[in-house]
């Protein structure tokens, strides 16, 4: 080949060659078509999912609820709406990569904003009660859950139970921190144990998961389980590491990045900075196979705004208010996105919803318990309690593990556990909303 | 099934159950890794590219050049270490699909950006300019290009020399639209008429690639070539139906989705409608085969700052300021990420070079002609004649084109054509916003 830069031009070439060969017609709106189509679907997506989250949550504050319910349910209507009336157009919407990436974006921007708002001196002073709230938040729907699965299954084998308890041990912590943000409220006590409870809890269903599908494979072979403590310590240790690292070192880095940076008169640099701290921690996180979202966490409570003091000097604009309006436009797309995915035929079969009400029930009451872990006086423990009780993602991914794990050839979890998982995952994060905004109303909350 | 919403779940665990067979350790950080690595990859590609982008425009800067230029330097470095230092560490950037989307977005956004700072009325104060503009530098570089190319390939085809006429005549917009931004001169009457031939550029394009390639492919069968005139009579009536529809329709579909709005309280309104606004004029743009920019540009044309006036009163920041952080972040990684996919080796060859360097003058001469369709007085019509250099996307999509399409069952274009059409789109690229910038500072732009 005498033309060696050739080659890095042909997929884009063999793209446009299949898109000529398949139209008929004149070949520009085709031959444009296949390189634009993608694009024109994720503009179109976010234009819909946009519209629809300001109309929901417009419906929703206008009830006196918090805009993320609205967002929801938008999402749950659109994702439906081939259930509800036959229209199956929206349907590439919920496979859309573009979007979904975008949705994705948006929840690791709502967790940083919610990182800056807090800050670490202050979450220290709550880290008591916060790791008390953790770990009986994940013993009690532990123990709870493993009760109802035996009691609804009994044929099942004890594996099940486990699995079944260690999917209602973690919480999405997106739900409560946006609904806090709604109310104002992510400045008090019970927020910041909150977040810092979620972040342990985090860590822990990470380490629980290794543990039970750790036993569950050994089981295959020999017949009965053993645990096996070298990759459970390992995790332990690159979880500590992690978020040791991201506040020790990472707070360093970043420091160290500013002096550099005061000398640069570049345009949009203490922005373009702080996302890269942001996705930088978000990413690490995701490596170390904990949720990136906790590295955004992470990442707002060690970056101050007084750190960007010479460039707030100059006029530069805070880099919270900066990040605002990007947020705004990517946080909605996260939740009516989990509304989208939302399939309302999980609840038409009656064996399903016994299992997943019970669940459920077990879900937020495992949860209630954990405020007991609060040990400061005069704070509003059920505000704590109700923060914890949405499942989500992690939720999803137990279930998808466990429908995956073959015990004698047979998923640990069959169809209808999955459904009954996904519909308990729906109504914690569908109730929380209403539920919190009432508790928080009730008993006012401590300012920290 | 009895379990209808089962098989929504099945390709999440299906992935899982992939990724779980293909790992023999613990479960858990591979088990979440195809799900996480995905936006894992794309947040550390964000990282990469934002630094690089800042970098680069600061070192750019301080040499006294656009930033936008030291952006495209920095991809071009980051793009080309497999070559220069043998570091492939960084290749899957080229292709990375969210990053590529992330990118558009930025391009989309900096159009919007420019639209905004325009208004309709002063474009059609130098309408008549842009048109000339428009058809003197379609005509002068594809008269140009067909002699060029008939000189370089005595042996080959009419049609050859056509496409690489063709290839040479649209102008894209980006680099020139940011260069002015970066120079502040977006509001002067040269930028205005350089984005009004623009978009009438666009069109143009759009009708002579229709030509060519029917005339192209009517003659595959009969050895002579004919002109269908239906396809090309629709493209011309769906192109000025979208520039008046935009402008007409549009602003009346936006003032009256406004007038709705203003009754709303939720949060983030204004900036979520002109986003949707955007977003939407751009998709229909690319539905009808005109570059998505097109539209984005006709939104920010369409859209004035007083539209949201009863925002404003009510404390809501412009529309125009709560963009800029967020194009802050996206528009620099088209740049980077325009520079990251050009390959180095293209310049590899004499015979290549020899060719590219005859087409770039052609290119670089063909659009200064087009400076005299400029009919005020006392204008900087060489900084028009300038802002009409770079080819960019267009330019590749005809390249493209007619490297698959075949006479004879051989292709329009060699090897050797194509990557001389990549050498004349890269360095005319490149050259422009040093060039620009000179021509400005030389003589005063006429502030409209």
């Amino acid at each position: 080949m005498w033309l060696p830069g050739y080659h890095k031009w042909m997929p884009k070439f063999a793209l446009l060659a299949l898109v000529l060969s398949l139209s008929a017609g004149p070949a520009w709106p085709a031959g444009t078509g296949g390189h634009a189509a993608e694009i024109v679907n994720v503009l179109l997506g976010v234009v819909v999912v946009l519209l629809a989250a300001k109309l929901g949550g417009e419906v929703t504050e206008r009830m006196g609820q918090p805009a993320v319910l609205g967002e929801l349910a938008a999402g749950m209507l659109l994702g439906n709406l081939d259930l509800l009336a036959g229209i199956t157009i929206l349907e590439p919407l919920k496979t859309n990569s573009g979007l979904m990436l975008m949705a994705e974006i948006g929840v690791i921007l709502l967790l940083f904003e919610v990182g800056l708002d807090s800050n670490m001196h202050e979450l220290f002073k709550v880290g008591g009660s916060a790791m008390l709230v953790a770990v009986i938040g994940v013993a009690a729907p532990m123990g709870l859950g493993y009760a109802t699965s035996a009691m609804f299954l009994p044929q099942a084998g004890w594996w099940v139970h486990l699995f079944a308890g260690a999917t209602l041990a973690a919480t999405s912590v997106g739900i409560s921190a946006r609904v806090m943000q709604d109310l104002g409220k992510t400045h008090t006590k019970e927020a910041r144990i909150i977040l810092g409870a979620a972040v342990v809890d985090d860590v822990l269903g990470l380490i629980i998961l290794a543990v039970v599908t750790g036993m569950v494979t050994s089981m295959g072979a020999s017949g009965s389980a053993k645990i096996e403590f070298g990759p459970v310590v390992l995790i332990i240790g690159k979880s500590v590491a992690f978020l040791v690292g991201a506040i020790i070192i990472g707070r360093r880095v970043h420091l160290n990045a500013l002096r550099v940076a005061k000398y640069f008169k570049v345009h949009g640099l203490p922005l373009a900075l702080a996302i890269c701290y942001c996705f930088a921690l978000s990413a690490l996180a995701g490596v170390l196979g904990l949720a990136p979202i906790v590295g955004a966490f992470a990442a707002g409570l060690v970056l101050e705004e007084s750190d960007y003091e010479v460039f707030l000097r100059r006029g530069h604009p805070p880099v919270g208010t900066l990040i605002k309006p990007i947020a705004t436009v990517f946080v909605p797309m996260f939740f009516v996105f989990m509304g989208l995915r939302v399939d309302l035929r999980a609840f038409g079969s009656w064996s399903v919803l016994g299992f997943a009400a019970a669940l459920s029930l077990v879900a937020i009451a495992g949860k209630q318990v954990c405020s007991l872990g609060v040990t400061e006086r005069g704070l509003n423990r059920l505000a704590v309690g109700v923060g914890m009780i949405p499942r989500g993602e992690v939720g999803l991914i137990f279930t998808g593990m466990a429908s995956s794990l073959l015990v004698s050839g047979k998923p640990v979890f069959d169809m209808g556990t999955v459904s009954a998982m996904v519909v308990m995952v729906m109504l914690t994060t569908v109730m929380t909303p209403p539920l919190l905004k009432k508790v928080f109303e009730r008993e006012p909350a401590a300012v920290a």
